[in-house]
C-alpha cells in the first residue's frame, strides 16, 4: 500500500459523471419504454463499436472552436487515427455501406449508448452522454421523415408526457438552405457566416424575434450589458429570413403558439385548450422567405407534404407542428429536421424552472452513407437524449423507482462456523422466496450493523444472538415503522403504534414473517 | 456527395464488432438473469464513465507487450493524460476512495459496461467487450470471498446451467506468492520470471501437469515442434510447486476431478454421478508447498475456512472446489481468486468443440482502493465475460430469443394521401393492440415488398389496392405459412395446405384477424 504522502487523488475526470442507483434504475426503466415504442414500429436492435476510424466518423459537429474538432482522438499501433463515436449516426452509416448488399432495405434499426464530445464541460454539458436512436436507410421520400416525427411524439406519450407538454417541430434545411443561397450566402467560402446566421435563428427561443433580428444585422447587447457581434446582413437579407421566425412584414401572418380547442376525435376531452403551433401560417410564410430559390420551394413542398401526412394520420399541430425556426446542429442534415421540445415549465439540470427544451431529434442525412458507396443512399433518423429526457421525466414525476425495496439484512452476531451457517440458511431460504437478502459482512458490532442497514434503507433486520439461537427463534426488527416512530417521539408528533417495532419468531416461520412485515410496508406506502 | 472516384471505404476498424439483433436480445436477456441474482443478494447498480485518468486506472493488465500497455489513451486540453478503461474494478476503486465517506460500508455495487484493450486483435480476442462485475467494498473477511464465489455459482444456475457443467474454483494469491517468495523469486528483480512461473501455472489445462513441468524448467517442445522456453527453475524448486498443480511426489494425494456420488440433501437426485474436484486433496497438497511461507501458510488456511464455509452453506465441491492451480491474470490480487469454469464440450467462438473454460472470475483487490486512500479498504469482487457467457449459452441452448415477432407489413401500393392516411390507420390500429406493424416505405413495387418482408421475417403482409379499397377490404397474406408451402412443393415433400396462404378480411376486422393468423403461427411453432 502506497504511505500516505505518496497516495494519489481519486478524482473523475471533468464533464465525466458517476451515476447511482436511482438514475441507473430510472434511465433503465426509461429506455425500455422507448424500446417499446420503436419495436412496435418494427425496427430492430442494432449496435456499433464505440470506436471507429476517424476518417468514417467525417466533420460534421456544430461549433467546433477547439483544437481536436470536438472528437476524443488516438492513433493505431498502424499510425491509423481512431476516435470515439460523438453520435450514433456516423458509426451507423459506416456499418450500413459496409454491409449494404446483406441488409433488407429499407434498414430499420434502432440503437442506444454511450457517445462522446471532447468539449469545454459545462453546467449540463457532459463529455460523456447516452443517446437512443432510430432510423430508416433506403426511403427517399418524406413518408419515412413523417414517421420519424410520428414515432417521436408516441414516445413522449408512451413516458408519460402529456399533450401540450410536448410538440415535435419539424422543419426542412432545404428551406434555410434556400434562403441562405438567396441572399448570397452560399458556397464553401460563407460557411462560417451561414453558421453564424443559423446559430442567431437558433436563438428564437432565448432573445426573441427581435433579438434574431439585431443578431441577424449589427449585433445585440444583452440585458447584462454583454455585446454579441453579429451576422452583419443587410435590411434587405433580414427580411427574408424573418418570416422564418414567425413573423412576416408582408403578410402579418403570425405562426406564434396560440391557445385553441383541439380538433375532435383526438383521443382528447373535448374541453381541454390547448396551445398549439400555426403550421399552415409557418409554410406560408415560408414560401415568402423561398420565393426566388428553387431548392428552397422544394423544401416548402416537402413540409406541405409532411403537414398532410401528419394531418392524415391524426396528428394535429398539438403534437406536431411545421415550425420553420427550427434548426438541428448537425452538419450532415439534408431535408426535413424534427425536434421534439418539452413546453412544460420544470426545473432543468441547473435547478432553474424553465420551460425544458429540446430532448431530441434527428432529419433526414441523404449523404452520409452515400460518402462510403458513391451511389444515392437516402436516409433519416433521430436521437433521444437519454439523461437530459430522464432528468424531466424525473423533475414531471414520470419516473418513480421508489417501488424498489432495498434489501433485508440478517446481521452477523456470531462468527463461529455453526452461526454462519444458520445465517446463510435464513439468507438462502429469503432469496429463494424471491426476497432481497444480505448477510452483514463488514465485521461490525449491532449498533453499526443497524447504523448500516437504516443507511441503505432496509426493510427488515433479522437478529440472531444466542439466546435466540439456542430457542430456535429469530428476532425481525421493522426498520421502516422503526423510524416512523422514532421521528414521530422526536417531532413530539402524535405516537401511534401502528406496528410493533420489533417481533420474535420462530427461525422456521421467518420468509413467512419477513413477507408479513414487507406487505404491512407496502400497504402503508401505498396508503400514503 | 462524393464522385465514386473519391469515395472513401467503409470499414469496422480491427478487433472491434457489429451486433446484430439476435446478439443484442440474447445479450440483454442474460444480462436482466445476472441482474436479478445480483440484486437478490443485496447489490446495488452503480456506474462509472468510460474514461478515466491513465494514472487512476494503474497498471495491472497481464501480459503487456504493446508499447502503450494494452490501453488507449490521448491528452486532454489540459495535458492530462485520460484513458479508456480496461475493467470495471479500477473505475469503480477511484469510485469508492473518491466518495468513502458518504457510502455505506460494506459498499455492495453491481455495474456491466465496455471495457477496451488495445491489443493485438485475433479471433476470440476483442478490443471492446462487455464485463458484468460484482463488487463488495469494506468487507476484510473471506466469508465475503465465499459469498462472491456463492453468487457466481447462483448465476450460472440462474442462466440454466446444469451442475456439472459448471464449476467455481477457488484459490488465492496468497498461496502462490508465499511458494514464489520460499523458492527465492521475491521482490520487484523478480517480476519477470514470477511472470513467467505464473503462465506456465495457467497453461496446466491446456499442457498438463507434465507439460507445466516442463515450462517451469528449460522449457518445452510442443506437437508441432515449437520450442518454448522455460522459466528455469531447478528440480528443487519445481517440486515446491508441483503439488499446486494437483498431485504429490510425496503424498500421491490427486487433487484431480474424479467421479463420485455427490452428498444427499444438494438438490439433486440421489443417483446422479457427478465429477467433482477435490478440495480436500488441494488445500493438504498446498500444505506442502507452502510449509515454511507465512504468507503462504495464512492463505492455505483461508482456503481452509472457504472450504467450510461453502460446505455449510451447501455449496459443495460439485459447485465450487478449491484448486490452487487457478491463476488470475491482473496484477491487483491479494487475496482469494476464483473462476468461473464452463465444463460443457460446445463449439467456442472459433466454432471448435471444447470444453468452454472460463466466462468469469475474480478476486480480492485490498490494495486498490487503498491507493487513494492511504489507509486499508479491502475489496472483494468478480467480473462476468458477457460476449463468452453469451456465446456458451446460446451454444448450450440456453439463449432462445424465437420468441420475439418481427413486424406485420402493410405494403403501400398506392401513394395518394387518402390510400397513405388508410394505411396509416392500419398501423396504427394494430400498434394500437400491441402488434408491431410497419408500413412499407421503400418505395419499391408489390413484389420487392414481399421480398422485403420474406427477408425480415415477417408473419404477414397486408395488402389493400384500388379494388379492396373500395369494397372495405384488406388481403392478409401469412408470409409463414406461404413459405412452408413453397418449401413443401419445392422439395416434392407431401403439401398440405393446413392453412390458406392468403385472405380476404373486412377492412375493420384487421385486427382481430391479423391476429387470428398470428395465433395460429403461434400454435404451430409450439406444436413443432
Amino acid at each position: 500500500m502506497a504511505a500516505r504522502s505518496e497516495k494519489m487523488k481519486a478524482r473523475l475526470p471533468r464533464g465525466l459523471v458517476d451515476r447511482g442507483a436511482d438514475d441507473i434504475r430510472a434511465v433503465e426503466k426509461m429506455v425500455a419504454t422507448i424500446r417499446e415504442v420503436y419495436e412496435l414500429y418494427g425496427f430492430e436492435p442494432a449496435d456499433q463499436p464505440l470506436i471507429e476510424y476517424t476518417d468514417a466518423l467525417g466533420k460534421f459537429l456544430p461549433d467546433q472552436d477547439r483544437p481536436n474538432e470536438g472528437v476524443f482522438s488516438f492513433q493505431d499501433d498502424d499510425e491509423q487515427w481512431l476516435s470515439l463515436r460523438y453520435d450514433l449516426t456516423a458509426p451507423m452509416a459506416r456499418y450500413v455501406a459496409e454491409n449494404y448488399e446483406r441488409l433488407p432495405k429499407p434498414f430499420r434499426s434502432y440503437r442506444s449508448g454511450w457517445v462522446f464530445r471532447n468539449e469545454k464541460p459545462g453546467p449540463g454539458r457532459f463529455r460523456q452522454f447516452m443517446q437512443f436512436d432510430a432510423d430508416t436507410v433506403g426511403t427517399p421520400g418524406v413518408a419515412a421523415d413523417a414517421e420519424m416525427a410520428m414515432m417521436m411524439a408516441d414516445v413522449m406519450e408512451a413516458l408519460g408526457i402529456k399533450r401540450g407538454d410536448y410538440v415535435i417541430r419539424v422543419n426542412n434545411r432545404k428551406v434555410l438552405d434556400g434562403v441562405l443561397e438567396a441572399i448570397g450566402l452560399g458556397g464553401d467560402e460563407n460557411a462560417g457566416r451561414r453558421l453564424t446566421v443559423l446559430r442567431a435563428i437558433d436563438k428564437l427561443d432565448k432573445v426573441g424575434a427581435d433579438g434574431v433580428r439585431d443578431l441577424l444585422g449589427k449585433g445585440r447587447l444583452d440585458e447584462s450589458g454583454d455585446f454579441t457581434k453579429g451576422a452583419g446582413l443587410d435590411e434587405k437579407q433580414i427580411s427574408r429570413i424573418e418570416p422564418l421566425l414567425g413573423r412576416s412584414a408582408y403578410t402579418g401572418i403570425s405562426n406564434s403558439r396560440s391557445k385553441v380547442r383541439p380538433l375532435v376525435g383526438r383521443d382528447m376531452a373535448e374541453d381541454d385548450i390547448l396551445w398549439v403551433e400555426n403550421s399552415i401560417g409557418s409554410i406560408e410564410n415560408a414560401r415568402l422567405s423561398v420565393v426566388d430559390s428553387a431548392v428552397g420551394c422544394a423544401g416548402v413542398d416537402e413540409l406541405e407534404q409532411l403537414y398532410h401526412l401528419f394531418e392524415a394520420a391524426g396528428y394535429g399541430p398539438d403534437r406536431i407542428a411545421i415550425n420553420t425556426s427550427v434548426v438541428r446542429g448537425l452538419e450532415y442534415y439534408t431535408g426535413p429536421v424534427y425536434e421534439a421540445e418539452l413546453l412544460a415549465e420544470i426545473p432543468n439540470e441547473e435547478g432553474k424552472i424553465v420551460r425544458f427544451g429540446s430532448v431530441g431529434g434527428g432529419g433526414r442525412y441523404d449523404g452520409l452513407v452515400s460518402r462510403f458507396r458513391g451511389e444515392p443512399v437516402p436516409a433519416t433518423g433521430f436521437s433521444i437524449g437519454v439523461s437530459r429526457l430522464m432528468t424531466a421525466l424525473k423533475n414531471l414525476g414520470k419516473l418513480d423507482t421508489s417501488d424498489v425495496i432495498q434489501p433485508v439484512v440478517v446481521l452477523v452476531m456470531d462468527k463461529d462456523t455453526e452461526s454462519l451457517g444458520r445465517y446463510q440458511k435464513m439468507v438462502a431460504d429469503l432469496r429463494k422466496a424471491k426476497i432481497r437478502t444480505e448477510m452483514y459482512l463488514g465485521g461490525a458490532g449491532m449498533k453499526a450493523q443497524l447504523k448500516y442497514a437504516d443507511r441503505r434503507g432496509c426493510p427488515v433486520a433479522v437478529i440472531q444472538g444466542g439466546d435466540e439461537r439456542a430457542n430456535g427463534e429469530v428476532q425481525l426488527k421493522d426498520l421502516i415503522e422503526g423510524a416512523r416512530q422514532a421521528k414521530a417521539i422526536a417531532d413530539h408528533a402524535e405516537y401511534k403504534e401502528a406496528r410493533p417495532g420489533q417481533v420474535t419468531v420462530k427461525e422456521a416461520d421467518i420468509v413467512a414473517e419477513v413477507r408479513k412485515i414487507l406487505d404491512a410496508q407496502k400497504a402503508d406506502r401505498e396508503g400514503e
